[in-house]
């Protein structure tokens, strides 16, 4: 049991408690309390609705209240593409399909693209996102708006960008997200070059020096194909890891998404430069890029969170789904059933998330001090039933639509699966809209 | 537009109407009419709303009405131990947590089981499924309460049954089978080997007589592992596949589960004998066992069903996530991103599964004439929006808790997400008391 001396809570959350702290604490009958946006209590449920009586109560006897999710890798705004073309060619589906439409992308666009994906996140758990994309700051003012916690990022490269055009603009595009955002409750700028093959050394060098005057992680597409590793030994005679191990790039401030072509001798380049990595199993699968070596990067201590990449290519934000995914996957490809286990994948999902983004002082467990991120699952359903096993449950059974409840930093977002934060209706009405035009783009 | 002179319907349902016929007709604000068992009429909405004016009618302006997903493999009442042991080798985990427990089961056990089965799998969109188990009696009596369609056999091999006791009552309790579910409208009894590890070759040969006898299904696990192939290579020096070929077994009755571990031979030896795959993807990934050439097999002709095996080794029984399994692993581990396109393992759930089940001309596809078992997806929500491509968004968005209304044999199972046929609150409290059992039975 672990207190605090505030008198008063605001929120009061009744249920099994699973914390994921560091002694896997499960309270049955426990509560969390939340003052403004900090947990300051977690118990049993007697003793703190004995102790908060003011505070408002969600009571679920059957409620599962666990530490939000982490999505680590995502393009929010690319919910926007959810289906327009699958199972092709990874470039004749970017080159006929995505980049034809990105390229007449608007802000607004983005905005309401974003908040769709904050719904579906929100809907199935997540409760904080690390999103790489065009229009970072209406993609910042998006997820301000859904109230959800964002890592956040303009995405630069050498050619041109439908947001700020020239590449010097979009130098001061990413400053300019700086001065905006600084100290800001709910989104942190992070320096995102898009990758080796889309960025000059310079490019990447330069973007280095920005991540580090910020103190701001540097997201980076990295070693996600074959093709991308072949490219890149072609171009500079070394593999995308090894070509940025050289321009002094590798530090704990780098965020790799993808790893999925790694040499043995990079898996302990990246643990000893404490690189992390933002594993992306289905996207991963279904552009047939393979399978990242995830096992043998954790098994070298490198930290890995999941992500879900954007829903043009998975299609879906869920990371529910995206865990048993992860926990199967490797399981079935290196013929191991110890692999991946239950509570090693939700801890990617969670602490790992938390750790990936230089956050876990603050969030990825159910602590008191830590930030108010949770959610809350209804156990009382037949897929949920039996019940031997909380971790076994949360990744090879439990669905995003479980979710019930959403609490971010200290706001409830979603209240018996109706979002407070967002009119889906309305947005629904937009996304039509926009679908319209982009399909019209896209036959052009 | 279909129809017949019926001049009466009992049921009309109107939405979208997603047929996966041999057109893969799509009717934008259609209808479907049923008549006792039997679909009447597909068409316009407007139209058969004027044609039969006194259906009960279920209307969904967001609804995608389709065919009910067909589970061709599945071990319904191991829901009972959905989450009692993961993550552990195949062996220690059948030895240590599944036999002993599976030694102590009562009829009335499985029973349960297979109705908490049954109510997910309704949830989540099945409609048919192929269950081999034991107390097959209860397994066929619990599927029927739920109104859901079932081929369904017990397993026999040369050991004692916890059900029948010796062998030879096994083959008594499987004819009684037989005439017990003559004509049944729902039961569907197949003749079930467990495996060629556990069946002698009299034992194999004598059931497929029984199987041709009664013009029956013989439902078999086959090369689900390495170890099964090198066992039977061992003992038998040749494959299981070759060695059910020499005993002269293998033909169109034969309905393989797995098939994980062939060689290129065996794949042509399939499709040649028209041997029916089972293909289990999420509990050959979790209990390590590989990944099948279900590709190969499709391109050699081999009709392919997709099975969620049991809730055991998955631990879900949700056909949904199932397809979007298939769809994505097949790319990733062979590196080819057209592979298992949406629409191939659409077909698979559906029209695939009915073809593995001799029962094409009844269920697969919603056609005037065949069974009415059909399902209604709400798309009104943020994972399936926007929507450029319906079988897109059914294998890699949809989830099993989008299925709103579930239809089985004319009878409506579902409505509005609340089962019709099973009290789903007594239900669970049955199960959790003899989870109480199991857990006690597994921790001697």
């Amino acid at each position: 049991m672990q207190n605090t001396d505030s008198a008063t809570a605001d929120l009061l959350l009744t249920g099994t408690v699973c914390t994921l702290d560091h002694q896997q604490t499960i309270i049955t009958n426990g509560a969390v309390a939340i003052k403004n946006d900090t947990i300051i209590a977690i118990g049993s449920a007697p003793e703190l609705i004995g102790r908060y009586p003011q505070a408002e109560k969600i009571e679920e006897a059957h409620g599962l209240i666990m530490p939000g999710l982490i999505n680590t890798h995502t393009h929010g705004a690319m919910s926007l593409f959810r289906g327009l073309a699958d199972d092709l060619p990874l470039m004749q589906w970017l080159q006929e399909y995505i980049f034809p439409v990105e390229a007449q992308l608007t802000g607004a666009m983005v905005h309401q693209g974003m908040l769709l994906s904050a719904a579906e996140m929100i809907r199935s758990g997540t409760t904080s996102f690390c999103d790489m994309y065009l229009f970072a700051d209406e993609v910042a003012a998006a997820a301000k708006s859904s109230g959800m916690r964002g890592w956040i990022g303009e995405v630069l490269y050498d050619f041109p960008s439908p947001n700020y055009g020239e590449l010097e603009n979009g130098f001061r595009y990413a400053e300019e997200m700086f001065v905006k955002y600084k100290n800001d409750p709910l989104v942190t700028v992070t320096v995102d070059p898009h990758a080796v093959y889309t960025c000059s050394a310079d490019l990447l060098v330069k973007l280095k020096e920005m991540a580090d005057h910020h103190d701001a992680p540097y997201v980076i597409h990295l070693s996600e194909t074959q093709d991308e590793v072949a490219g890149c030994r072609q171009q500079y005679g070394k593999t995308p890891l090894h070509h940025l191990n050289q321009l002094g790039i590798l530090d704990q401030r780098v965020i790799a998404a993808h790893c999925v072509v790694l040499a043995d001798d990079e898996i302990e380049l990246l643990a000893e430069r404490q690189v992390k990595v933002a594993h992306c199993p289905e996207s991963n699968m279904k552009l047939a890029s393979g399978v990242a070596p995830v096992p043998r990067l954790l098994k070298a201590g490198v930290t890995v969170g999941l992500g879900t990449d954007g829903a043009a290519s998975n299609n879906d934000v869920d990371l529910f789904r995206e865990m048993d995914s992860a926990a199967k996957l490797h399981k079935g490809v290196n013929l191991d059933p110890t692999l991946m286990s239950a509570e090693q994948t939700l801890r990617m999902a969670t602490m790992g998330g938390a750790e990936l983004l230089g956050a876990a002082k603050e969030i990825g467990s159910l602590e008191v001090g830590k930030k108010a991120d949770l959610i809350v699952l209804d156990l009382n359903q037949p897929h949920l039933t039996p019940l031997y096993n909380i971790p076994s449950h949360l990744v090879y059974a439990a669905r995003g639509s479980d979710v019930i409840h959403s609490v971010i930093n200290g706001q409830l977002v979603m209240r018996n699966r109706t979002l407070t934060t967002i009119d889906e209706e309305a947005l629904r009405e937009k996304i039509r809209e926009i679908a319209g035009q982009i399909k019209k783009i896209s036959q052009q």
